[in-house]
């Protein structure tokens, strides 16, 4: 067995053999990541055994993440309601559309519900920073695709709580779910209203005493504050990611006279361990469980993930008055999954709810999907 | 068991509890949390467990924290003849002093060399942690208690085999001695002389292709690199963190154009995972099993562990022409065993050569020299 440090050099090592990648196949660098760990796991190389410490440190990764995705919310701009119509249309057509799928390729209650899930939530980081190496940020269009995928990632991340509910209970009991979201909405609504006064605290702690003695104080106050909300998020049932995500919208915006800076310190944090992450969801793929009887729903599952978030986005953006090719970039600009999708396979994979191929399966779709947008998008008349 | 996001969040409070105590009691931050870290342990409340995850992520906090002292040091100032002589005034007098001082109060060969090599290396992390709290680590005193402590790492761990060996054979082989100091002195030449070339390559790669596409490449390149360090460390027989340090120093005063700046980024990781460690240090000291009996040894072996090291250090250190306070400071500053002493001891436990409180009178030791050093520190004039 490596010991932990030849472990992470190794898995870093990799990291940057993505980035080169995603270099040379001009993709995210995301993209280039997982697959460099689909090729070193046990698929092919099978270097880097997918160890309890990487295991963990890939979990810190995945909160790292969404804490700093959360850093980069305005409140504001989640309150639109035109795009909380696409957003809306953007879960359920994917959400109902993949259970089905799924049921029609005799796959039971559970399975079923987490691949719909999987369908569910755009991923912001990748539909924005494809948006942004265009330069189309401020177009009316882009603007509509990132306020939805905002909407769509705590939805989506909502779904995942409750399927993961309703599994663990082995059936859909509506006054769980009801409760679930309540206790959601509840949680969330709570984490917005406090953000003021949490803003607030860490404002007034910055111009005065230990934390302006030490620059570091607010800073570990603001990553305890991440973790802190990250437990309670599960202790009431969500995923420890929406919790991360909600301390990450919550601090958003402080800027300190004293202290280190919050967003750039997140940042530093998600890009090591972002790193084990993505690794380590290429590590967990063993395309030779890609078996030939899976093909066809593998196939399926891909074109549904298309499908549902192009025509569905894209109907929605038309009723709330987009033109027509506007509407098709939206429809486009929703269809990544990206790390949610993964997020939501691997806690599937990891409670033992969905087998290898459909782990794979869905990871796959993520990777595709996450690969077909840039694509259509730069090619779309704006 | 709590959740790894818990026991994250309540570490990670507790740190703050402790900075809070140290603005208190006008003390370094590392002294603060260690104290926190004691009430906190077994000796009091109780409320933390040293899980593996814990003990994990605190090894990887006393990582980071050398690479991040590292990359405040520039090589030519670490090899200087004359640290050697304060290095080995500071091995060779506390070992044979501990030795003698064991065999005073009637313990056997094998416990007498063992604590005399808990009594010699002196743990950077500690001092070098407070030096750079202090802002003090450019002064000409912290240099030579760096570079001092740095040479002290190594030859207090080729001591340790050196004990080891002689306690299992009964007899000092030289030639496996030799060995062990080769390679160490090897390891250690090869990464200096490697420097400018890593450098160089860094500088390359910031200007052009894949690092400047993405600005956090060379950032993930450059945690690869202390891990790769670290895990070379291990593997020839030195301590991980020598090799994080080392990794450190060669990445020295890089400065990009376009990618993320690497002290920074260390830095933050720092913070967060030296919070961990400094934690963990306290959590692990078990109060309750220093017995009564034992008390007058361990009051005279904290007595040997500091005078020796002020003493010795000291006036090695006046006789390389420091000045009377300067050397007084070098002498504190070589006092504290951290780590390696707790290494030595649990060692010495486990292999039953020592009993119980005499394990926790060596971690004991290890704790008081480490608390007192920050305080004499901090109140020395400068």
């Amino acid at each position: 067995m490596a010991t932990i440090e030849l472990q992470i050099s190794l898995i870093l090592l990799f990291a940057l053999a993505g980035y080169l990648l995603s270099s040379r196949i001009n993709q995210s660098a995301v993209v280039g990541i997982i697959i460099v760990g689909i090729i070193i796991g046990p698929s092919f190389l099978a270097i880097i055994k997918y160890s309890d410490a990487i295991k963990m440190l890939a979990h810190l990764g995945a909160i790292m993440l969404l804490f700093a995705i959360g850093l980069e919310f305005k409140n504001r701009e989640i309150y639109q309601t035109k795009y909380l119509l696409i957003a809306f249309i953007g879960i359920i057509l994917p959400w109902t559309a993949g259970y089905f799928l799924a049921n029609i390729f005799d796959y039971n209650f559970q399975e079923s519900m987490f691949i719909g899930v999987s369908l569910t939530a755009t991923s912001i980081a990748i539909t924005a920073s494809v948006l942004k190496e265009m330069k189309k940020l401020n177009t009316p269009a882009a603007k509509a695709i990132i306020g939805a995928a905002v909407i769509d990632d705590v939805l989506g991340l909502l779904a995942l709580s409750i399927a993961a509910q309703s599994v663990r209970e082995g059936n859909i009991e509506l006054m769980k779910i009801v409760l679930t979201a309540m206790k959601a909405a509840a949680f969330l609504i709570a984490g917005i209203f406090a953000a003021p006064y949490i803003k607030k605290l860490f404002m007034k702690l910055d111009e005065q005493g230990v934390a302006k003695e030490f620059p570091d104080f607010l800073f570990i106050m603001s990553i305890m504050f991440c973790f802190l909300y990250a437990s309670v998020a599960e202790i009431i049932g969500l995923s420890a990611i929406v919790g991360a995500f909600l301390s990450g919208v919550v601090l958003e915006g402080l800027k300190f006279k004293n202290s280190k800076d919050l967003k750039e310190g997140a940042e530093y944090l998600h890009v090591i361990f972002g790193a084990i992450f993505f690794i380590s969801l290429g590590i967990l793929v063993n395309l030779k469980e890609l078996t030939f009887n899976i093909l066809p729903f593998f196939g399926a599952l891909i074109l549904v993930a298309v499908l549902t978030k192009v025509i569905g986005c894209g109907i929605a953006a038309k009723m709330v008055r987009f033109s027509n090719s506007e509407s098709l970039i939206i429809g486009f600009g929703m269809s990544p999954r990206g790390e949610v999708a993964m997020i939501v396979a691997l806690i599937g994979l990891t409670s033992n709810i969905i087998s290898q191929n459909l782990y794979v399966s869905i990871v796959m779709m993520s990777l595709v999907t996450t690969v077909i947008t840039p694509v259509a998008v730069r090619n779309l008349k704006w």
